[in-house]
């Protein structure tokens, strides 16, 4: 690959070239570097997949964070109001010096923008993320020549209209009518309830001018089902909505403050025939449908957005450990010895109980993401030469580790930000922004426990080919594998085994996918309906899909240590991580590996034992381990996770910027407090 | 007691009659409402703790939502500036509504309060929570006499300020210097070091004139530790800071928006001798120091902060599952059958165990805090006659109470968020405000992790008293009872037994608690010293604490039942309630269950199967166990959980307020978007 950056800057090829020189360290932080037992860089290069890619990476950071006109003040002082507008302005800027640096690789435009808008939202993140792509992938090519350019130019600012205020993952349930009128050759959009309106579309409130809407299509007075449509919003004279369109912002969230998501109805709106997007389905000027000819094709793009969401939550994680474990190596607390100096936080086993089974996760999530990342780019291959067999397959895994690891993400963030204390709370951590960003990721893109029950249904799908004795995916081979009796372990050095590890998992998985099978089977045996069975077994079925989805996770940190090329001293801190991951995550569901006599009371003894030893392993290197993350500060946006550990100075300073410290008197005392305190002569 | 309200509106005294007559009602909210198995209401007076104090509670809060002074547009729309004036202008008309509606009783000033603020925080919410508290407590007559009258008429505004930017919990280590001067009788107050900066207390930044503040006293060269010290912040004429202190708001947070939480410092402040609060503790004007008869009693209004912390979760909890399971009755998704109505979302069992042990919880806290509160009440009354004996039994009962309740209330709010889907994270829905007001509560009146171990500590104590075979406190006396071999269930309904259940949580605590006293004293007699042994044990410590805390809420859930007068209808729904709790507890805990052998699995297999089964017995009245918590809209404040169920046309109406939506196009359309749009000729 060609880089073709327009800019002459030397890549910082170490971890401290990368980060400017501080006037000072904090010790403890220092002490900590000085202690690690293996060099964080070379697990920088690993967890971006390749030196060329880390220092491809930073490049692309590195100008953003240099540039004088993304600058401004911090967005946790601004009101929402002002937030959007900031937002506004920069994406138009990103947008200019994209061209300008010739950024024309897809990885290094995101690469630049994520360090441009850093921990905000990205002014046109839906044009870029779902308006241009469902463009590309459902236009016909005369569709595509017209549509493209205009997009691709910001002619049109775009967004992708689909969740309604009464329906989200269960989009067969959307209301928006879209109903051909052949003599005119048009379709009319209508909104026929309140409930149909469409509601949470990013950058559709104040910003698109087009949306791609999804819509119930009907022609010939019958229903076609759900289709895409692109529509015009708002003027392009004067940004007005177009007459038939109802469109306004939402009101404010839980976060996401930068952005507009937004509402949309239609009264009536008539629309060409031929906006429609008509790669796959087709209705011709008189109106007869034409259908496609794989429906499968459509579901793709949720497929890949669950892909690229399992590493946002990993990148969201390892930002949220960052945090904590350096303000943990700074901050000291609670004298143990009289006139002795109190300890570093992350000295405490409560503290290192919190923060490393994120920790390991982070990196557990991290190497997941590539082997399912790669996993879709064959995937891809193969339906692009006709082959959908393995779609169903990646469904089935993606929307599950999709929800697997934003539970824990979303979690890991919470306890990371409760293991800084009090500070945590303060928007100077980055905490508050970081979870509130990272939360929706759990019903956006599909409801996590509708994607742990879809996962479920494939699952019991493979169950009954197993007992048939049919041939499965590579990935759910193990249900067609016999249980094994009881787990080997006799002593703690055979429990650090990875194989062994790997092998509890896969039981857990394997008897929790086959009892909801039981369960399932028993329900339906006693004369209940399918889906009457299947609400009778959600809970079954939930645990199973977890189990197989965390199996997946140990299984592939084991597999990712044993196949990928490395130093000793690196292998050695993963692989406790790697043990660690898995022995805590026997150790918090310990039930699942009793219940049935796979391990027993004493084994269950080992296990929590080695968690405390690990502990002591993983100290020793934990600041090396998120130093590794390679966060500069102005990604990280937090002053409690600073890399030079000069927290308190930069909290102070932060505070003094607050818009409530504009004036020493508020307004308020004024026009509230004196007439009140002053209402009788004061007696002091 | 006789109440003095200066109004003459009727008491309502039925469910229908509290709430506003609504236009519709939605249909499945009724259908709800009708087929419930019992009467709200009943249980409305059980939780206020009686039919007199649900209508005092609802005088109180009528008072409040119906006076036109107390209204504005919704906090959501205000940006943090119109917050913090909103809050004092809300806090000093309350101060004259008070006054007026002669409202004197300290519960019904509460009461009042409480729903005059809804759900924002109390801009005189220190003055009166901690400042006055502190005053009263801590000031000799004299003292008293001077400066509550101030404090009382709004003459001066205080707030308490103990923590400080390098230290909270760990109050010992806190850096504020008081040196006595007996030259001048004066005391110099001094902030030695920026992370002395004191940090965090409320209304501080902006408000308080005052501040009761904690420092370490020294007089004739010799430190005396942590004492309470009454300081003039800012000028009552002018409302500008006095000389030598610096003063300011700490910027903004995941939540409390309204609220102007400070930081402090001192550069060699003066103030007279006598503005040290010397109820326990005195320095003579030659600067002798005078110490107090009982250290004790210092931290007696820690305990009771917390014990109120308690109901304060209990209430929390309340509301999100209030919200949460009106929404599921209302919300109907995914249609299982071809043409038939999509269910509502209460049906699925996916729902109902997120919601249900959360409603559980909501009663099982609530009933908790009543017996928590009585117990201080009696330790109270001891402590007046000098008895201190119980203040410490108390202490780590109220700290790992705060700490178990403040987790399930955190993460419970959360899964009710997230069960809502997509909406729960609109302000609309509610949630986040209420999220973000509870989510501190895990930090503040001490960090919960601190709280727990505070009450290891004070369990290993009574381990080693029990094994002397010396007697123990009631509420752990069970520690010193023998171990049972094996729970004695042979079939589902022995496990629903409420003795049996409270046994098995029993059981496990002193399990748990005899361990972790084991493994201290293994590592002492390794050779730790006491405070590594310690360390090493805290994963044994927390678990022993946690599993303590939760048996006393089991068990205190039972005895409510048994000892409670209540009709069968809302004593059957309340056993089920109970059962559910403690099998549900049981099944996500079953490893510690299962570990020592006192549950087989088989005997896992039945509590699993009872909590589905219990799933449906409260799923016919988990509207009615919702409505019984008894909030009117104003004060849930979330368009979802609305009493009339009209929950879509509700969010559309907000939604319309967006400040966003004050103009179709938004200033950033001709500032920014426009001019990247039009650069070149647009092609449309």
């Amino acid at each position: 690959m060609i880089v073709l950056f327009n800019c002459t800057c030397a890549v910082p090829t170490t971890m401290d070239s990368f980060h400017p020189v501080p006037v000072k360290v904090n010790p403890d932080l220092q002490k900590e570097r000085d202690a690690a037992l293996f060099n964080p860089v070379e697990l920088t290069y690993l967890k971006d997949g390749g030196k060329d890619k880390t220092e491809r990476r930073r490049r692309c950071e590195l100008l953003a964070i240099n540039d004088p006109d993304l600058q401004h003040k911090d967005i946790s002082f601004m009101a929402r109001n002002e937030r959007y507008s900031n937002a506004v302005r920069k994406a138009v800027i990103i947008a200019r010096k994209i061209k300008e640096h010739r950024l024309t690789n897809m990885e290094e435009k995101q690469l630049y923008i994520s360090a441009a808008t850093q921990y905000d939202t990205y002014g046109f993140g839906l044009h870029y993320g779902m308006f241009l792509p469902a463009l590309s992938a459902q236009c016909d090519e005369e569709q595509r020549n017209y549509w493209l350019p205009l997009a691709e130019n910001l002619k049109i600012l775009g967004t992708y209209a689909q969740t309604e205020l009464g329906h989200g993952t269960f989009i067969r349930g959307l209301e928006t009518t879209a109903i051909y009128d052949p003599k005119t050759e048009e379709f009319v959009l209508h909104t026929p309830t309140l409930s149909a309106l469409k509601w949470w579309p990013g950058n559709m409130g104040k910003t698109a001018t087009h949306a791609v809407v999804l819509a119930q299509l009907y022609t010939n007075g019958k229903s076609y089902g759900l289709h895409p449509f692109i529509v015009q919003l708002r003027s392009l004279e004067n940004h007005q909505p177009l007459p038939g369109i109802t469109l306004g912002d939402i009101g404010p969230k839980l976060g996401f403050h930068s952005f507009d998501n937004g509402f949309l109805g239609f009264d009536h709106v008539r629309i060409p025939r031929r906006n429609m997007l008509m790669k796959y389905s087709q209705v011709s000027p008189d109106g007869f449908y034409i259908k496609p000819i794989h429906a499968k094709l459509t579901y793709s793009t949720m497929v890949e957005a669950r892909v690229t969401l399992v590493s946002d939550i990993a990148y969201s994680l390892s930002q949220a450990v960052t945090i904590a474990v350096r303000y943990s190596a700074v901050r000291r607390q609670t004298e143990q010895i009289k006139g002795v100096k109190e300890p570093q936080i992350l000295d405490y086993r409560t503290q290192q109980l919190k923060l490393f089974p994120y920790l390991a996760a982070a990196y557990a999530f991290t190497f997941t993401s590539f082997v399912i990342t790669g996993r879709y780019i064959e995937v891809q291959n193969e339906m692009n030469d006709g082959n959908m067999e393995s779609l169903s397959e990646l469904h089935a895994l993606s929307a599950g580790l999709k929800a697997f690891t934003s539970y824990v993400g979303n979690e890991g963030i919470e306890v990371c930000r409760l293991s800084c204390g009090g500070h945590g709370y303060s928007q100077a951590s980055g905490f508050p922004e970081l979870y509130t960003l990272t939360a929706p990721i759990s019903t956006f893109e599909g409801e996590n426990t509708v994607m742990l029950l879809q996962t479920a249904r494939y699952l019991m799908k493979c169950a009954t080919t197993a007992k048939r004795g049919l041939e499965l995916p590579r990935f759910v081979l193990y249900l067609s594998q016999r249980q094994k009796g009881q787990c080997p372990a006799r002593n703690e050095s055979d429990l650090l085994d990875h194989g062994l590890l790997s092998d509890a998992f896969e039981h857990r998985a394997r008897r929790l996918v086959i009892e909801a099978a039981q369960k399932m089977q028993s329900n339906i045996g006693k004369g209940n309906p399918q889906h009457v069975a299947w609400n009778n077994c959600h809970m079954y079925l939930l645990k199973a899909a977890s189990a197989h989805c965390h199996f997946y996770v140990v299984q592939t940190f084991v597999k990712y240590i044993n196949d990928t090329e490395m130093s000793d001293a690196v292998r050695d801190i993963l692989t406790s991580l790697c043990q660690f991951y898995a022995l805590h995550g026997i150790w918090q569901n310990a039930g699942d590996f009793l219940q049935d006599g796979y391990m027993n009371g004493n084994q269950l003894d080992m296990v929590q034992s080695l968690v405390g030893k690990l502990l002591d392993k993983i100290r020793i290197n934990a600041v090396a381990l998120v130093d590794a993350f390679d966060f500069r500060d102005e990604i990280l946006c937090s002053k409690l996770g600073k890399y030079d550990g000069n927290v308190y100075e930069a909290m102070y300073e932060w505070a003094k910027n607050s818009p409530l410290n504009k004036t020493e008197v508020h307004d308020s005392y004024n026009k509230y407090l004196r007439p009140l305190m002053q209402s009788s002569k004061a007696k002091l």
